[in-house]
C-alpha cells in the first residue's frame, strides 16, 4: 500500500473514532479539533440539506445533531474502504431522536488532506426506523 | 496492491459500467448476468426498503426502477473506494422519476466474490431534488 494511502487511513480512522465519540456523547471537540478551516461537508436532508462550507458551519451541524439526539446514538461499523485520499465507513447506528427511536444505516466519506479532514459526506441507506 | 483487491476492482468496475448503462437505457440484462443467484441488496426507500434476498428479487426491482424512470438518469462519477472484497462508488445522477425531474447524489457500495456481485447497498446524499 503507498504511503498516501496509509496516512490517509490512519487520519480517517482517528476522525471516525473521534466523531463515534461525538455522536454517543454530544462532545464534538476531539473531532472538531480535526477539521481543516475550509472544511466542506454535504447532508441529506433538512436544514443543513446540501454544501456546507467552513469549520464555523461544521460546529453548528454537530451542535445541531447533538440537540436533536439527547442521550447519543450508539454506531456499529460495518466495513470501510479506501483510496489515496477518501475513506468510506458504513455503519448502523441506533438511538432517540426529537424523542422517536431512531435506527439507521449510513455511509459517510471522510477526505483527508495531511492530518486533518478537509470533506465529508453523508449517505443515507434506510428510513431511519429501521437498520 | 494485493491480487484480492485487484480482482475486485476490475469485477466491480465492471459491474458499475453495467449498472450504468441499466439506469441510462433500462437494459439490465449484463448488469443481472454478473450477480451471484444469493446476490442481495438494500435500499432506503420505498417497496424495496431494507433487505432484499435472492437474483429475482434483483431482477423485480431493476426492472421496477426503470419503470419509474423512463427516459433513464445520467451519471457523473465522482469518486470511488475500495478494500479486499467491497468497491463504494460516489456518483451524481439526473433524470426524471415519476414524470417529475430528478436529481440525487448516491453511494452504491458492491461485495465481490470471484468474478460476480454477490451484495449491494444502496445509500441517499440527498433529496431527490438536488445533487
Amino acid at each position: 500500500m503507498a504511503q498516501g494511502s496509509e496516512n490517509t487511513l490512519k487520519v480517517a480512522h482517528q476522525a471516525f473514532a473521534h466523531f463515534t465519540h461525538g455522536l454517543e456523547t454530544g462532545d464534538w471537540n476531539l473531532f472538531l479539533d480535526m477539521l481543516t478551516e475550509d472544511f466542506s461537508f454535504w447532508f441529506p436532508v433538512g436544514k443543513f440539506h446540501g454544501l456546507n462550507v467552513g469549520k464555523d458551519n461544521a460546529r453548528a451541524f454537530f451542535q445541531y445533531v447533538s440537540e436533536s439526539l439527547k442521550g447519543g446514538l450508539t454506531l456499529t461499523l460495518e466495513r470501510f474502504t479506501s483510496n489515496e485520499t477518501t475513506v468510506v465507513f458504513e455503519f448502523r447506528d441506533e438511538g432517540m431522536l426529537l424523542g422517536e427511536p431512531y435506527k439507521n444505516r449510513i455511509a459517510v466519506s471522510f477526505d483527508v488532506r495531511e492530518d486533518k479532514i478537509c470533506g465529508y459526506r453523508e449517505y443515507f441507506g434506510s428510513n431511519g426506523k429501521s437498520n
